[in-house]
């Protein structure tokens, strides 16, 4: 998570990803109308989006007035954006929802879930973690020290 | 989101819940042996988890040291960590995974997915958004004058 937050750890840079996910902004002018964010700070954060292979600049249309496309990796950021959506609406802000996610196909309502592979849906509560292949070896020790990891 | 990320929009506040929901930590001295993170940040960043809500200090067993225990609400952030850390071992790490989610009662692997409430799950490319009954009056024109939103 911490090679994520790298990326997308910053608020601005959330909130361009979403705009592009789900509001069809792709111009810097669009990106600006929709956050109000500061343009140097906004020219900032799409470069670093464009490096790090979440965006790429498209001047097809136009050389002066780039479009930022979403990658593949781009895309899905979908699902950590509707995580975070769904927790703020639930715990963070008052009233109703002011985005509802949808399935494109059929319109109904869609919801970021944990799904054990045995199981199938199961509450966020039932995670643990464990000790995976590319955990280098000298924090092995230090996190078994920890509880919660086995 | 915007919400979302007003509490936990911080790169540190993010891995502080992490090592609470997976590492087992619940005191300063945990949080500082796993993030490396200075004193004065993390006695910060501790209190603005409180404030929000998102972790309770616990002064029962040492009131010098108080436990730091996530709420519900905090406990509900392992959706958005699980989904940000799987983002990031796909798209932004090198090699294996360093951490595996698995289901606590029966140890299979979990995954953080989006379902449809009519199809199943979906490919998180399929998602869109529309305007949801809590969405301020001034930005509902604003905002469908962006494409994909309806």
């Amino acid at each position: 998570m911490s090679r994520a937050l790298e990326v997308v750890g910053e608020r601005w840079s959330l909130l361009i990803v979403r705009d592009a996910l789900f509001a069809g902004s792709t111009r810097f002018s669009d990106f600006q109308k929709t956050l109000g964010i500061a343009p140097n700070v906004l020219t900032a954060r799409l470069e670093r989006l464009v490096e790090a292979g979440v965006m790429e600049r498209d001047t097809t249309a136009s050389p002066t007035q780039p479009r930022y496309l979403l990658t593949q990796a781009g895309r899905e950021l979908a699902v950590p954006v509707a995580a975070l959506t769904a927790w703020g609406d639930r715990w963070a802000a008052p009233g109703e929802p002011p985005i509802l996610f949808r399935h494109r196909d059929c319109d109904a309502p869609v919801e970021v879930a944990v799904r054990c592979a045995e199981c199938g849906q199961v509450p966020a509560d039932d995670v643990v973690a464990a000790i995976g292949p590319g955990m280098p070896d000298g924090f092995v020790e230090q996190r078994r020290r920890l509880r919660g990891l086995s």
